[in-house]
């Protein structure tokens, strides 16, 4: 049987030494690559974090098995067992240009089910984190349960990708949700993001591609405060897949993909 | 003649005592009004920092002018002697729905020239500052004068208000220009977004409705490191007029300038 506080103790103390590598990272000279396209990036740091962790998790639960953004866990096509899904800095871009408003996140399922999630402002030295039925944490002060949010009143986190011309969605529908909303946010870290739509500060979030690790941790901390957290047609999201993801308050879910999502909405 | 390390030293002072009174307010409840429409919100919080420092002011500077966001100072039609411009909360929409990511920003004019310019990042105690002709400073460390952007590499400050049909720009113009960049954000506090581009955390911030107080601060800043702040057709901004605002690294200034915004440019 898993001793959680084990794993709970192990994963803050390995966030604490990856935040000292990537501040320290800050005075060297970064590699930057690009991956499958210009606009997304990848550096020796974000290998090196992921690399840290894997070390880690490898010797103190031989048992477990990892998926890390940068490839260097294994390859996993089923979720039996102890899963880690590691984001070693979820928000590359903001890395390189901002050297802030980038995450580590890191998810861990057991059989599919996800039972701890961490989010951690790297620079703000913020935690958001969640034990699975036990609740979810700022700070490890507890967050409270969503309140409902008229669509008028809310703020969305969306990137502008989406209500220009694009392969994903037809930019007319979420043109309409932009003019329909108090206030649109864009901050270019899915774990931030999600995170703040768990703490009230975003009341939804929408976007056309994530991959697991972008959004394993930020599930489990969503789904302790009553969120919602699906594709956008409104269904699960497998663990193992990339996929759209559209998280809200758990009514402004309802509204929103009735009204601006599904098909035939416009 | 000023004593301009006099003014900085209550500036700072002040700036402390308006956070203190901003963090007791999370504890109360706040009075949230609507002003030119349903997105633009105050505070009583709002107004009790303008008034705190409009008293400041005038209890220590008994000639110096001010001008306010919330209109609790002076009615101000020239710029001649000294002049505060004051925006007690630069993005109250934050403040009310995520109690962070808005600012306090000062910007003092002698004569129609900025001199100081403060914006504060009141949660995370994060002060943007300069001087004029001495230099701008992130948490008192020198923020070096901004180099060159390629386009393709920039981020960019920028609300999916303005890619979507709206009264101010052809969103088209806009539309080109998210396609063309390495990523778009949008923090929801224009001081923010400035200072941003302040540290090269942004390349460039283009927004087409901003009042004095939501830039006066952050034009002195902008200025001291060698960025550019005009117009959305690269005009000058007068300081006690609404405008559009567009504020970038130099070249890109010129090439956003020319490629995106102006007339014909499509």
């Amino acid at each position: 049987m898993n001793n959680w506080d084990e794993i709970d103790t192990y994963v803050r103390e390995w966030l604490e030494e990856a935040r000292e590598k990537i501040l320290a990272s800050f005075s060297t000279s970064i590699e930057i690559e690009t991956k499958s396209d210009r606009n997304d990036l990848v550096t020796n740091i974000d290998k090196e974090i992921e690399q840290f962790f894997i070390q880690h998790i490898k010797n103190k639960f031989p048992d477990h098995h990892i998926l890390g953004e940068e490839g260097l866990g294994e390859k996993i096509d089923c979720t039996n067992g102890m899963l880690w899904i590691v984001d070693p800095i979820d928000g590359t871009v903001n890395f390189v240009h901002q050297q802030r408003n980038f995450m580590i996140s890191i998810g861990i399922y057991e059989n599919g089910v996800g039972k701890l999630g961490y989010i951690y402002d790297v620079i703000h030295k913020e935690l958001y984190h969640a034990v699975h039925g036990e609740g979810a944490y700022f700070n490890d002060v507890p967050i409270p349960k969503l309140t409902d949010a008229a669509i008028e009143n809310a703020i969305v986190g969306l990137n502008p990708t989406w209500v220009v011309e694009n392969r994903k969605i037809d930019p007319k529908k979420l043109s309409k949700l932009v003019k329909d909303v108090r206030a649109i946010r864009c901050y270019g870290s899915a774990a931030l993001e999600i995170a703040y739509v768990a703490t009230g500060r975003l009341d939804a979030y929408i976007t056309m591609r994530l991959s697991p690790w972008d959004f394993a941790a930020g599930k489990v901390i969503i789904e302790e405060v009553g969120g919602i957290m699906t594709d956008i047609k409104g269904e699960p999201l497998k663990i193992l897949e990339n996929s759209p993801v559209f998280v809200s308050k758990p009514s402004l879910h309802e509204t929103i993909l009735n009204k601006y999502l599904k098909e035939g909405s416009l």
